[in-house]
């Protein structure tokens, strides 16, 4: 099966080909430089006559002068064609090493790390960040009116959710329109400028580099993008005229990756798009309320921080879904006592009982407990915006540090 | 569960939120407008605890006021996030029904059915395509040697395999270069001009609208896409600037529908592309050499007759992947006995014993025996190059026609 992918993914079709020479193979055949049987299982990953499954890891490496550098051309050689071959029970894509050829090709990420910590002002600690919600359904001055509330609560970063885009109750200009006088007006008393990323996807690319130009025109300094619904060609598109940081939403995702015997690795799947150029990454996190389990968390963290050329390519990843601060511990010790990444809470800040103000304190104070390693049940003695989370959302997402 | 759906994909989140009041679950909403339960099964599609599995099929509404007409609002909101859902065994989007305010937002096939037969001169039968093999490895001097080969042989279509883009040892510029002149003096000498779609793909929109017009300029008509490896973004954008037939090869799609329990049904993923632009569409074929059962090829070619807004809308399909004539009196019954189509031959027609004239003739006489109601083996005895494809090809597809 292996040498299958292999042919029919370069030179080969269902019958020998005249053309098909030996020295035509040696410039474009894949080979198989790796093969490895794994265990044999007796559940299928796709519908399979039998009763058990033979596996095995394979390494297949196709010549670059096959290929190319075009990551439309990889994707549809190396990642795409393979789910069509016959007589798979399974097939999952858990690498991709890509040649220095690449380097250089794909502009990368133009803000990352080092950018969002500029931009926002924050070096110390995690950049803590919260979302609009409700998710959909407010109008643009209700929007602005929770944007005053979270400005005034400390927050370094706030972003549409993912779902909002620019629907007929809350255009987008609307919205940047009734949002930036009070990012500006916040900046300018206080010298804290807000990152908001607006959603500006849009399937049409000239539209979005429209939705940018505006934003930028406003003051905004960043963008969420629906990375899977745009596609590549667009993401890129936007990336190669955008001046904002380019914050990345993976929906669609889980559908290429939640099967554990299909799809791809996200360790696969995050450089196509660090090369493209995004700045943040949203990847889950610890106690997620989406179905992803911490360890491909922890995995998809260490995956972004690991350079593909350079540091330069490493984005800011974005831990999220279902935070409030009560995962800060374990986060912090999971990922390498690191503290370059958004936190981002969105429910975990806004439905603090105290309000956003103390959601972003009660964050804030899990996150200095957990880097200087006190318990937080103890550090909430002295920090009561922490144990009025904890009393809260404790029962959901109980997290250890240790 | 489907409650979950509507809300999580919606206004909810994690937890009640003060902002998400009745007015404004009435404007944003997503509500459960049918439920049927359906059988329980014993096997998960996704890893789940437990030995039985319950079922149901949801009919989900999403307001246009929510959405808007935005295709990468569609999908993030209505496809993509559904499957992050915590607590599925499986999940799969059988049906897509837009409203009628979709009409008219994209620009859908530009050529489709009636332009295709216009360039290609072919009304009476399916229009007869072939593909360049080898996939990969000729030089351009190599494939202009081929296609003259097959120009001569009477084909009405010709396409660069969807894994041929522009690398390193073919630039697309140097095959168009070698190429048009065979199309053209064939066109110059019989008037018939044979339709090459060209491989013009490239992750950068830019890049490859300038590679639509070199091939505008040499006086190519069709160009391959790689749908799903450039997204829908790339593809509009290309699709606004385009006067070349759009020939889609979904590279991919097969991860997204392959496990039966998991993903989308062709006939909500097709919608997408044919109102985005596809003019022919590729949707393999009876005795295909991949995966797909015929059932689903006979589906999907329904899906693609079926108007979504209006008979401008239909893209043309392709029937392809193993083909070379003895699936054709299957194919014409069992699609509505339509000739509107394009029969795509790769190695079916190069490798016919008596070269690719011998094959395309072979296709021919196999059409016109389907169409005629005559048995292919009955038809062979006056039609010897059908004859020899039954002799090479017949042991590994025979396809009934009744």
């Amino acid at each position: 099966m292996a040498a299958k992918i292999a042919s029919d993914q370069s030179t080969g079709t269902f019958v020998e080909l005249p053309g098909e020479t030996p020295e035509l193979k040696a410039r474009a055949a894949a080979r198989i430089v790796a093969f490895e049987k794994l265990d044999v299982i007796d559940a299928p990953s796709l519908p399979s006559e039998g009763r058990a499954f033979n596996r095995a890891q394979a390494t297949i490496a196709y010549p670059l002068e096959a290929v190319g550098t075009d990551l439309s051309a990889l994707t549809t050689i190396a990642l795409g064609g393979v789910w069509s071959i016959k007589g798979f029970s399974g097939l999952r894509i858990v690498g991709l090493e890509l040649p220095s050829e690449f380097d250089g090709v794909y502009p990368g990420p133009q803000f990352g790390i080092d950018g969002s910590r500029r931009l926002t002002g924050v070096y110390n600690r995690p950049i803590i960040g919260t979302i609009i919600k409700p998710a959909l359904g407010l109008t643009p001055h209700e929007t602005a009116d929770v944007v005053a509330d979270l400005v005034a609560s400390g927050v370094d970063f706030i972003k549409d959710d993912e779902k909002l885009m620019s629907p007929p109750y809350s255009s987008l200009e609307a919205r940047v329109k009734a949002i930036m006088p009070i990012i500006r007006d916040e900046e300018q008393r206080t010298g804290k400028k807000v990152m908001y990323a607006f959603g500006i996807s849009d399937v049409d690319p000239d539209e979005m580099v429209r939705k940018h130009d505006m934003v930028v025109r406003e003051g905004g300094n960043a963008a969420v993008i629906n990375i899977n619904s745009i596609g590549m060609g667009a993401f890129l598109f936007l990336r190669r005229r955008s001046s904002l940081v380019l914050h990345a939403h993976r929906n669609g995702w889980d559908l290429l990756t939640r099967h554990p015997g299909l799809g791809f690795d996200f360790s696969v799947y995050q450089q196509l798009w660090r090369l493209l150029g995004v700045d943040q990454f949203q990847i889950n996190g610890i106690s997620a309320k989406y179905w992803e389990p911490d360890d491909s968390f922890v995995q998809s963290f260490h995956d972004l921080q690991k350079p593909i050329f350079g540091d330069g390519d490493r984005p800011l990843p974005v831990v999220c879904s279902g935070q409030w601060g009560g995962q800060a511990p374990e986060t912090y010790r999971r990922t390498g006592q690191t503290i370059d990444h958004l936190y981002l809470c969105g429910g975990g800040v806004v439905s603090h009982p105290g309000g956003p103000s103390a959601g972003v304190r009660a964050v804030r104070a899990a996150w200095d407990a957990a880097v200087g390693g006190i318990d937080l049940h103890e550090y909430a003695k002295s920090h009561p915006e922490l144990a009025q989370a904890l009393a809260k959302f404790g029962s959901k997402t109980v997290s250890e540090g240790k």
